[in-house]
């Protein structure tokens, strides 16, 4: 087993643009009355007007910043963990720090880390081992993903899944602090590349040779493969995840998943004798937020007092890719 | 001073696509003959026909494998570590492995760093610090840019400054070895910003609301802003950075930097006093490759043997962003 470092979240953040209903998009996009919470089990999600990523990230950062009683001097490094961005270059990174007030006084560094929907957890991964209490005392975390602007509306399902969100955390180096880094690990079975991908704007389909297309220029996924490849790789991380740990999954205090889907969620439950309300889920109001779905759930988790301090919380997910990816922490 | 560390880059390898010369393009698009070599200083550079960034970064990764006398299962984390990539999503490291020969059998996980044209030296510094001996013994840093197909060629300046290239780097921690990551250090100015960007293409300017436009669409840069923060930055930057270092920068056996232009080299070159072929240049032959231009410099300096193990090397640059950043390694 790899040792716990001692690690804190010190604060976070979120932005959450307008809340848009299941009722109001079904209405909008010719869907049936009740398609939506039947199908992607989603209620409410909230979708952007005019917010960029970079404007949604940089107000969830400076809520965090406030909630940890710090101030940007104390920041070492600012890690943009998201899939989506709002220029192709520079880093999206940038664009948060360049959004949020006063920055331009502090000059440390913003550097991007893209796991898609895995970001947040292998950017706290990488955090982790950076924050060394010395050149790395503090890193910010902001994930900000906004999915309504790269969605094919006639395809209902992807229509009422998602939502956009930004939530930041604030991580320190406390020697003295109870609160741990346990634990991190990923894997990429890179054999499920094109079962969730957006195929237009980059250098394979460039906008100067392809035109905007609905499908090409859509997120794309082929939901039945990804069940099949999580169901059959979960189990196994989980497990190798576990086997050099003193405890097991199901004595861990809150597990948050990511939100991807109603039936991911359902599976994933069922792999395990869990307590009730021990895995936390918010799809239903948030609907899958992509990389910001994990720290959103733990927040709201945090803010609603299900999670204290000295808690640990296994957070966990699949992303585009195929990935599959984990943390432990004492909160 | 940070303590250092014992990282061995175990072997390199490159992937570069077909030469083009600079009459070649100057005929192809109507620039006058001998423009590049007096305005970008580049004599030569390679352009892609149809390779993608993950066909380039998989040959390159092939390579610095065979290289290292390592196998595939050695590898536990793959770093892609460019500005570039072949779709909005997933991330571009997935691609990187999925086109690695036989990458099916492994599930190392794969995860992007973008730093813009410091992507590389960021990848290294954070994979310097991930390197523990235990869980992560041996990283695969894979660069891989393609610029050519986001220039706007009626811009003289940018479509002969521009070059293709993938460049990958196998990393380790070896406690026994002279070889050693002794610093790193970045820093990021986000009112540079819109100094170099390209606009079109991801939330700010999606797809589906902003047809293609050679201007919106195409790599932009304010080269006099972009020179004014170097010139003000830089020196202050590496005052810093060997501030806390036994030796001074003109003690350093080779100085690797970005190769962005002519006049950066020249204005850099100048604010020391360096020893003949003490800067390496690769600019003229290869022009300016985002993130590759830096290792791509370092490995042309190691295959020449002007690089030997034991050297001290600089890797030092700036990016879009406006960032500055730099390593200090012993080879």
């Amino acid at each position: 087993m790899s040792k716990s470092k001692a690690i804190r979240i010190l604060g976070m953040g979120k932005y959450l643009p307008e809340r848009v209903s299941s009722s109001a998009l079904e209405i909008k996009y010719g869907i049936p009355h009740g398609w939506s919470v039947g199908h992607s089990g989603v209620e409410t999600r909230h979708q952007i007007d005019k917010e960029s990523c970079g404007f949604m990230g940089a107000r969830a950062a400076e809520k965090a910043i406030e909630n940890a009683n710090i101030t940007l001097a104390d920041i070492d490094l600012l890690i943009s963990a998201s899939a989506s961005f709002d220029y192709p270059l520079p880093n999206q990174a940038t664009m948060i720090k360049n959004e949020i007030e006063n920055s331009d006084n502090y000059s440390f560094p913003a550097i991007t880390i893209d796991s898609t929907c895995l970001s947040f957890v292998a950017a706290f991964d990488f955090a982790a081992r950076m924050l060394d209490g010395a050149q790395y005392k503090t890193i910010l975390v902001v994930t900000s993903e906004i999915s309504s602007k790269g969605i094919n509306t006639d395809n209902w399902e992807t229509t009422t899944l998602f939502g956009d969100a930004a939530v930041a955390a604030v991580l320190t180096f406390e020697p003295n602090s109870h609160s741990r880094f346990i634990k991190g690990a990923f894997q990429t079975f890179s054999e499920g590349l094109y079962d969730t991908i957006i195929e237009g704007g980059g250098i394979v389909n460039p906008p100067k040779e392809k035109p905007y297309d609905p499908i090409l220029h859509s997120f794309k996924m082929n939901g039945k493969n990804l069940l099949r490849m999580a169901i059959e790789k979960i189990p196994e991380f989980l497990n190798d995840f576990f086997s050099d740990l003193p405890i097991t999954i199901e004595e861990v205090d809150a597990i948050i998943p990511h939100q991807a889907s109603k039936s991911g969620l359902m599976i994933f439950k069922k792999l395990y004798r869990f307590k009730e309300g021990q895995v936390l889920e918010t799809l239903s109001k948030y609907g899958n937020c992509i990389a910001a779905s994990i720290p959103l759930t733990l927040l709201d988790g945090i803010e609603c007092g299900q999670i204290k301090r000295g808690d640990t919380c296994l957070l966990s997910g699949t992303s585009a890719g195929f990935s599959i990816g984990g943390i432990l922490i004492k909160y």
